[in-house]
């Protein structure tokens, strides 16, 4: 093995503890606690254990969180009565709306209604169109995208006039991704299913993102030596010496790519934790951005 | 020469005529003409110019245009005020406020303040944040890479699965041409200042959109055999056997480009004159929004 380890774990509980402690500040400095509402719609089991997740690590950071359920079968107009209820709320910092949302849902509209300052999130099409232009910044960026770029910073890989490679162009990781590396001053080149020679893009790639929800697609003989190359994947690979019968991979073949890289994100372990952390700092900033604007 | 030249100027026109047999069939049949309201603040020469022209062919077209004026001192409440006004008059259909606004004013505020509707421009953060999403669409695309997708249209090459590569990332051109084409299914790679090896990146292109705003700089030996090369620029050159001192080049180098592309388009006479007629199209397009909503 030739690459080193990107630790999502312990970048991610060096954020959280840096949220934790400001949120003892502010309480100290001002009484007032960031609060994070969640939003869940029917009862998915994985959006259940997502939600369950950030209640959690909002409790452990001192953060006030506020959990709603509707039934699946909820209307748009209650959906986005219970956020403009939230928007309304001064206890209420960040408004998470855990998706997918069952089909029948305006999932466009529903973001729309969330207030600009408490999207924490960072799906608000105004907060993704400020994203994608130049001289402007969003408010939040999406929190997965927003967790590798602090991967990146955190091992000191600068992306400025570095070609930047992202396999995927879902709005929740890929698009945000490519917008945030651009920002930075990468060259970016986003690869998705129609890309003809993936592996000759991947190939180029300083800093490879890996997004697309394949198992193990991308391999060492597509890395760039001594690329960083980040996974945001995760898939649950037969394995019949776990008890439950599956490990965790990613979207790149972390054996052969190990060889290769010059930095690499274990699957467990590296994107997953940076998700939550950074929700828990664009809630803390939510935060921040109501108590300047009430004094 | 072995390049196809892209001929924008007749292509505008057909769009033009099209526009303009819609128009009449819309007063035929519904007795209301699609109106175009622009808004200039301050009185720099090149805006005055851009919006004398686009009133000359919304007048050509049997579009109502009409032209409001600010002193170059206009605050933003007057400049939000008129916008406001115009979003609520039902003969306004599209409202264009020409960029770039006078340095006091807060530009993405007024871009905001417009009617979604009535963007036919398409520079409202809302339509921009659509364009760069998956599975979303704006309702307008911004008018210059709108046109440059149609001259692709009109040639026959079909973006799908090619490699695209943009050089300049400005908001008006260069960004939202990139999420067009993704969205056209291109492997997009945008270009710019901190670029290293852009020769490398513009070789690769199938596509190569140039919108840098330097003369000349993407020479023929950086161009792929046989590519389509779409050339955004427009720089004065000297030239001593003009009268006027100067003739119009873009940023791409057309005399040895041409010897090696497969299409070009010519400058003048290729992308410019695709950005009014697509103006003209968003135009009609918001009348027919006006007209389905109110029936």
């Amino acid at each position: 093995m030739t690459a080193q380890l990107i630790d999502g774990k312990a970048i991610g509980l060096k954020v959280q503890e840096e949220v934790r402690l400001a949120v003892a500040k502010m309480k100290e400095e001002h009484d007032y606690v960031p609060g994070l509402a969640t939003v869940l719609v029917g009862d998915d089991p994985a959006s259940n254990t997502y939600v369950g997740m950030k209640q959690r690590t909002c409790k452990k950071l001192g953060i006030r969180s506020i959990g709603h359920t509707l039934p699946a079968d909820a209307t748009q107009e209650e959906v986005e009565k219970l956020v403009s209820e939230l928007n309304a709320d001064p206890t209420v910092n960040g408004i998470l709306v855990q998706l997918p949302l069952p089909g029948h849902l305006d999932e466009e509209a529903i973001l729309n209604s969330i207030d600009l300052e408490k999207d924490v999130d960072g799906f608000h099409p105004i907060n993704i169109g400020r994203l994608a232009m130049k001289g402007r910044d969003a408010l939040f960026a999406p929190c997965t995208p927003a967790g590798c770029m602090r991967l990146l910073e955190e091992i000191g890989v600068d992306p400025s006039g570095k070609d930047a490679v992202i396999v995927g162009r879902s709005n929740i990781v890929g698009q945000p991704m490519a917008m945030l590396l651009q920002k930075a001053n990468a060259t970016v080149t986003v690869c998705h299913s129609r890309t003809k020679d993936l592996a000759g893009h991947v190939r180029r790639g300083d800093i490879v993102v890996a997004a697309i929800g394949r198992m193990e697609m991308i391999t060492g003989d597509m890395i760039k030596p001594g690329a960083t190359v980040i996974d945001v994947g995760i898939n649950q690979k037969e394995d019949p010496t776990r008890k439950r019968g599956y490990r965790l991979v990613g979207d790149v073949d972390f054996e052969s790519a190990k060889e290769v890289a010059g930095w690499i994100t274990p699957v467990p372990g590296g994107v997953g934790p940076m998700t939550i952390a950074m929700l828990m700092q664009n809630t803390l900033r939510a935060a921040e951005i109501y108590l300047a604007k009430k004094s």
